[in-house]
């Protein structure tokens, strides 16, 4: 089992897990429950910046991301204000972007990447 | 193509597929739909477990899970309740848990699941 | 960073992520607008083949797929009449098909897959 690496685990889930090469962060949704989905995609980010860093890559490893929107037809355009400045230049990752309510009615964006470790 | 391995492939879909040294579970629901998710997520889970044998592991090998409830609000505890008490200790998959109305109305709960073979 | 490749790559996304041996390709919806799931999924499936062969690769190397149906009860016996015709006899990917509101009411399908390079 040494070739799973499982980072911040408990007994539902881990943050982060690092096997085949691959660096897979879970579903983050935003501690900062602030009604307006710019806030929360930038807490998220900066979340999935912080899980990156214990992972020891970056942001411009990441190769896949899902993005699920409690409002998509209010919040895909905040929601991407603040994704695309995030993204570094010439790093983006595929992305698929759909509607699901999420665990709490306060969420407004959550969301998963895949990366290369 | 002796790189990739199929089990239980159909013109549809295949319930796993090996390859790159990951083993992918499709999204399982449960045969029998009594509308309880804690009965559902049980018989899924047992299907998951069963296909991982069949690729050769076990569920501590879990990388990444996705989950998907018809009804998140009233289902995230039960399905929650049974997922923790079979996710081995030490070994949670990352994960995201997003409400989604599945491919028939009795069904409550889908589960995907990446591993390392 | 010569270990991940990325393919028609712009601020927000790429179409195609190739890294760790598998090949991504992220959510793709069709041009063609038309009010019918066969036509939109036709559509897509003519767009991940285009991306499969710049990834250098073809469908028969599918792995995993994803399915999102903005109407699943009305839609998810088209889609399937065109998704089993176009996978190859015994190449079948695994899938999860659930239904969510995509980026622009007038789609009724995305798809993402991961293949192995």
């Amino acid at each position: 089992m040494t070739d799973i690496v499982r980072i911040e685990t408990n007994q539902r889930m881990s943050r982060v897990v690092k096997a085949g090469g691959l660096v897979f962060i879970g579903g983050q949704t935003s501690a900062d429950q602030t009604p307006d989905v710019k806030v929360q995609t930038a807490k998220v980010l900066e979340k999935i910046d912080g899980f990156l860093e214990k992972a020891g890559i970056d942001k411009t490893r990441l190769v896949s991301a899902q993005v699920w929107l409690a409002d998509i037809a209010r919040d895909f355009g905040g929601m991407n204000e603040v994704w695309d400045a995030w993204v570094p230049q010439g790093c983006a990752p595929t992305r698929a972007t759909v509607q699901a309510q999420l665990a709490a009615p306060e969420l407004l964006v959550e969301i998963a990447v895949v990366a290369l470790g």
